[in-house]
């Protein structure tokens, strides 16, 4: 991306606006656009974060680097240096970027913070707040009432906040129970492609603080998922679920209603859960067993023809 | 939700136009609004229809609320006695709702009945049919030839009448075996998010009355699903499949092409269905098996150690 | 539908362009309109490639038909003769169909080939180049820097180039480790509604020429998919993954990261993949073994019951 006008190296430093970056180079080095390290052109910028690229990105075309050590500055470059190079990156693409495209479609009560880029084809209903630096991507969807703090990421196809899957059996038909919950989604949470977060029915759904989410994954009303929890892809969770904090499950897990996953809790994938499980314990099966059991009993299993053939 | 001008508690009364619904106070008490529970203000309306919630409804700051009980008026309000106060709620949340989104994308052939909602970035296709009191959500995807019935709901970034997964290996590649097959949908169904039906190939896809599905669930070309089936979250259904009524299927089943499961079935979570399933029956396992069985199977399993230890 | 103005039998010839496609009729017999075969009103083109449905396209309104065997000219019809009518059909499509929907987010700086149809409410990022004769179908989300060949189909719901899944466990979060990698499609690959395919970390995310997905399927970062793969429904592949050539995965498959998976391997549905498998097996179980050896397993755990019994 080149910039409408040139910047100098100052006014960039200035709008990353972070305390640990720097540069003791020129701050009047000119600054044209911006660009990842694999299309950039002369006057652009770039960052480089591991040891492994520094050569590749000091040699590129960019003639301005961000950089997590200081280093000799290349002939007719200069460098920034900073603790978290993308971090940096990411504040300058989210100052030029527009921030809300004209082809979402917004609720005149949804409220949207500073900073927070709104891709096309986003719908975002009635009475949604959205915090700080957010990033809702095309196409995914976010339904009334639905509440999301700082530094989010909801990836495109995903829909926050749908109905819950709430029915009960009349004898000619099932009848629809409602209820007038919410979806919360706490600071620093990830949200991959094509996930579905279900709206509460007697509370809120709720998805904690610093917790990532891969694609595909089902998240049933009213369930409960705590802090820095890891859900891998095709995930399913039914509904009034409580994952405690760092729970990690991994692709393909289905998880039924009504059950406590403790603590810290690893659930191997594809396997089942049909009950509370401990924490601080690893699991597999379906249905789920403790993992070194599972693998037991898999064990026990493959020595059956040896069995048989004592026995005959 | 404020109206843009004021009504009476009559003018309320005949929008919901049921007869199970009457009111014993001022015909002429003014409403000014509707508003779920946890946001309601002076003037507007709301409901209730669990008794555990009475309580707090009759004395939030609605002035107007729909009840299914003969209660004692609070003083400067007025009630709606109803035997289906969330009915009656959405009949007039769709009075005042805007029905179709300018921001969707409709084609000229098709033909929507009379109340249906259709949020932004809802696509229809030639030739679809959609019924009465409808509600597309934003982001869902209805393609061409689709028959849609009354009250029927698809969440948002579902799929209908999606291409069939149709290939005929040829030595040097697959080719696409075309058909002209539809998707019908009947009345009273519920799709949740993100769920795709694809369209026949021979025939039609059909999913019957009053079938609830939650998300994440594919259903193939050609399957036919009976009436009042339950489908949770994840399952995925092949094609040329009969679901027959009342069948109920647990989350992440996977269900293999052309069989038959009988009415009434009930096939517990991950289980993986291969064979044609007789009715009335409860299944579990991959591949699946009469769930009693599979229950004793898992049983007799966990006792391999023992068996070990009596041989040796 | 109906053509704006009339075109004559050699115009449409023409149109399809193509050497093994003819006409032994009048080449100045007017067409005005093309439709599929249970649509049709007299003056539209409209075809058949499977003899069980030749007699009624023949007897249908339809007074043009492109068919795969020279048969007696109906009366007052024209008939066309080709080698593969699907294909003229779709030509004729493809000429007469708006190609680029106005209601679609295309980035300035994306590449579209010729022929290509873009519905509504797709989001196109930057530098995305596509090409030739594709279908972009409603709702679907194409992100910065994919690379799309030539014939390529991408179901609504689908988001190709998502991001990674892709985080470093912190001793107080989790981080995200970012890459430039892209997604590349390469031409006659079909995916269905609402697939992910997660753009490269470290690479880039292949899906190989001529392979087919389902709908609900997971690709994760940097994961390389052969040549005429079929990947079934609900399918996911976690990142780094390569399958080889002609791979068969069924429905609900999963597999684990960093592992191949070799040509002509077949896995059954709703197994789980944890290790590298060799081509040219058939594969079946959670976690998977061949085949064969897993049915073994099924039939010696069924008599476990005998087993106790004889001990006892």
């Amino acid at each position: 991306m080149k910039f409408s006008t040139n910047y100098t190296l100052q006014q960039i430093i200035d709008i990353i606006g972070h305390e640990g970056t720097y540069s003791n180079c020129d701050p009047n080095f000119i600054v044209t656009g911006i660009n990842e390290i694999h299309r950039v052109e002369p006057g652009d910028l770039t960052f480089v974060d591991h040891p492994k690229y520094y050569n590749k990105a000091l040699a590129s075309a960019a003639t301005t680097v961000i950089i997590n050590k200081e280093v000799e500055v290349p002939i007719g470059k200069a460098l920034i240096i900073s603790d978290d190079p993308f971090r940096d990156y990411v504040s300058i693409v989210k100052y030029f970027k527009p921030f809300i495209s004209s082809e979402s479609a917004i609720s005149p009560s949804a409220e949207i913070g500073e900073g927070t880029i709104v891709e096309p084809f986003v719908f975002i209903g009635h009475n949604v707040k959205i915090g700080k630096n957010c990033i809702l991507m095309a196409n995914c969807t976010i339904h009334a009432d639905t509440i999301i703090g700082d530094n989010v990421i909801i990836n495109s196809g995903t829909v926050i906040g749908g109905e819950a899957f709430y029915f009960k059996r009349r004898p000619e038909k099932y009848d629809k129970l409602e209820g007038c919950g919410r979806v919360i989604i706490e600071d620093n949470v990830e949200i991959g492609s094509c996930c579905t977060v279900d709206r509460g029915v007697s509370g809120d759904t709720i998805v904690g603080w610093g917790t990532k989410l891969d694609n595909h994954i089902q998240v049933g009303h009213d369930t409960v998922i705590g802090r820095n929890c890891l859900i891998s892809s095709q995930v399913g969770i039914a509904g009034v679920v409580t994952l405690e904090d760092d729970v990690i499950l991994w692709g393909q897990v289905g998880v039924q209603k009504d059950l406590v996953i403790g603590k810290g809790a690893i659930v191997l994938g594809q396997s089942g859960v049909a009950k509370t499980l401990e924490g601080n314990k690893t699991y597999f099966g379906s249905p789920v067993r403790e993992a070194v059991d599972k693998m037991k009993e898999l064990a026990w299993i493959k020595r059956l023809p040896e069995l048989f053939e004592k026995i005959k």
